[in-house]
């Protein structure tokens, strides 16, 4: 892990920079999978710009977050891959962790709400996982989950807030640069989906260093802009206790703090994006690019497609985040969209 | 152009052979995307075998019909191009020779029924084709077609059964033995979704030659299993009169002749798969690679996923061959799937 250059003098978080990225995506290679960058020369032609889409729900798991997960995980010795790994998570973090635990053969306790969508609780179980329900009004996940991490000795795996997730995280947008490079793109900007911004500053990073001219945006649903108002206060300020979006992959609280350091360098702004303009997103995602993209994997794609970012006469590549989106939620989009 | 080695000898048909692949193959380079072959570990779990999906939905214009129409148009002279394109298709034939031409900087006309989904007419008319509507119960397409192609000098690509619309689709088959060759997957059978047969012998062509111990299987519709039926009687046969099914890519009425006299010779054999398999094919398609796949293009999978290919124990790629489905198709499957 390298530092991040132009860090906090005065901070001692370990941040990972490019170095780190890029050992991570060595040792990704052959287990994630290198996403295509789809792109509609007739969206393209709709919009004046070129647009291209990191197809992240093409991920294994269905998300970017095994990146992260597996980068993670793949670091540990063989007495702590032993040991086991605990996280917390009501979805994709969940899977990725859970698959990326079963490719390296360790086993997997993952603490999910109770009322978490089924189809959730199926999928990560059925990457061998075991799972832990808890009641989210009267018990805390985080103190269950080091409770038992304790117990058995078993390692952590944070879903943003952890220098090696932020680098698996980077691997993503090391592959946006080296994908447009060989197709002689130079781009314009490219725009991430922003829950705790572990993506989003883990591709920052890399693009800073692959291609520092591009410049890099965060993507937020409307009532959950804590990175954009983070940015704009200077220091990390938090949602709205009480604040709804369908984009369930962006409710965090606050940035992280990690990755907030990161962000608040490296970015040149951020968007916010209505629910429906999500919808949207997905519809188009449908039928422009025949990509499954969830709610919350949509808002990028969105801040494009409304015009809140100009992409008359750009190259511009926005990460759709992910897929896991069950067959209800995805029906209405549609229809709304 | 190469004669395929064992055709009839009494046969005068040109038959694309590898060599037109691959002269396809070096012609589409850049134009056409080079689409992921997809995996999910989980359902490969689930199966007990290895699926590959080929992601022909993420083609240019949504399905594979691009490489052929392509590979056709980019073979005439600078006059014949001048002279313009002529096709008739009501669905992802017409959008593939429009962006084609588009691509080319040549004119197209595309004679479509009157009763075409608006959402075709409306796409292939966004490639810059020119559009002209015929009633399909009074009027033939194909005189409207070869009148207006004879007024102009311009040049008819026929669907299927035309040599270089074959070689530019056996451009799938040898990306697919490429993919999977470079993740050292020996394949045991591949499956490829089948209407006039054009995608099905060229995929045959390229993998007899590239990996010949891979056997080759079309799947079509349980209504219009002309292939199938052919390939028993040793010559070609037709589909009932008024047969249905909602996979609208695939209601050839018979085989072509080009591309039966290559099935025959190249297939280990056929299989039939009912309309509501193939929705659920599209469901899991959905669920598990998020990937939007239209009716037709979900056969193959579909053949797979009912059991009626037995994957236990083996390595498969199945091609997804399109996934131009409109939403409300889209939604009704999913709620049948």
């Amino acid at each position: 892990m390298t530092s991040l250059p132009g860090s906090d003098p005065g901070s001692n978080m370990a941040l990972p920079g490019i170095a780190a990225i890029r050992a991570a995506a060595a040792r990704i290679a052959g287990e994630a999978v290198l996403t295509p960058l789809l792109e509609s020369p007739a969206v393209n032609a709709r919009l004046g710009g070129r647009l291209l889409i990191k197809a992240e729900p093409l991920q294994r798991t269905g998300s970017f977050k095994f990146r992260g997960a597996y980068n993670t995980l793949a670091q540990l010795s063989a007495d702590q891959r032993g040991r086991g790994v605990v996280a917390w998570s009501s979805g994709n973090h969940a899977q990725g962790v859970a698959a990326a635990a079963q490719a390296l053969g360790m086993p997997a306790l993952i603490v999910m709400p109770a009322d978490a969508p089924a189809i959730k609780i199926v999928n990560t179980r059925g990457y061998g996982a075991e799972i832990v329900l808890y009641d989210r009004i009267k018990e805390s996940r985080e103190e269950i989950g080091a409770r038992i991490a304790a117990e058995r000795g078993a390692t952590i795996v944070a879903p943003y807030d952890e220098p090696q997730v932020i680098a698996g995280q980077g691997t993503c947008g090391l592959e946006i640069a080296a994908q447009a490079k060989a197709r002689g793109i130079r781009l314009d900007a490219v725009l991430v989906c922003c829950g705790g911004g572990g993506l989003t500053a883990g591709c920052a990073t890399a693009l800073a260093a692959e291609t520092p001219e591009t410049k890099i945006y965060a993507v937020e649903p409307a009532e959950f802009n804590d990175t954009g108002r983070s940015l704009a206060a200077g220091h990390r300020v938090a949602n709205a206790p009480g604040a709804k979006s369908f984009c369930d992959a962006l409710l965090a609280p606050t940035p992280g703090e990690i990755t907030f350091a990161i962000n608040r360098r490296l970015l040149a702004g951020a968007f916010a994006v209505s629910d429906r303009e999500a919808a949207q997103a997905m519809a188009v995602a449908f039928a422009d690019y025949k990509l499954v993209v969830e709610p919350g994997g949509a808002v990028a794609l969105a801040a494009v497609l409304s015009g809140k970012y100009a992409i008359k006469g750009r190259n511009v590549a926005v990460v759709a985040s992910g897929g896991n989106v069950d067959r209800e939620t995805f029906l209405t989009a549609l229809q709304q969209g």
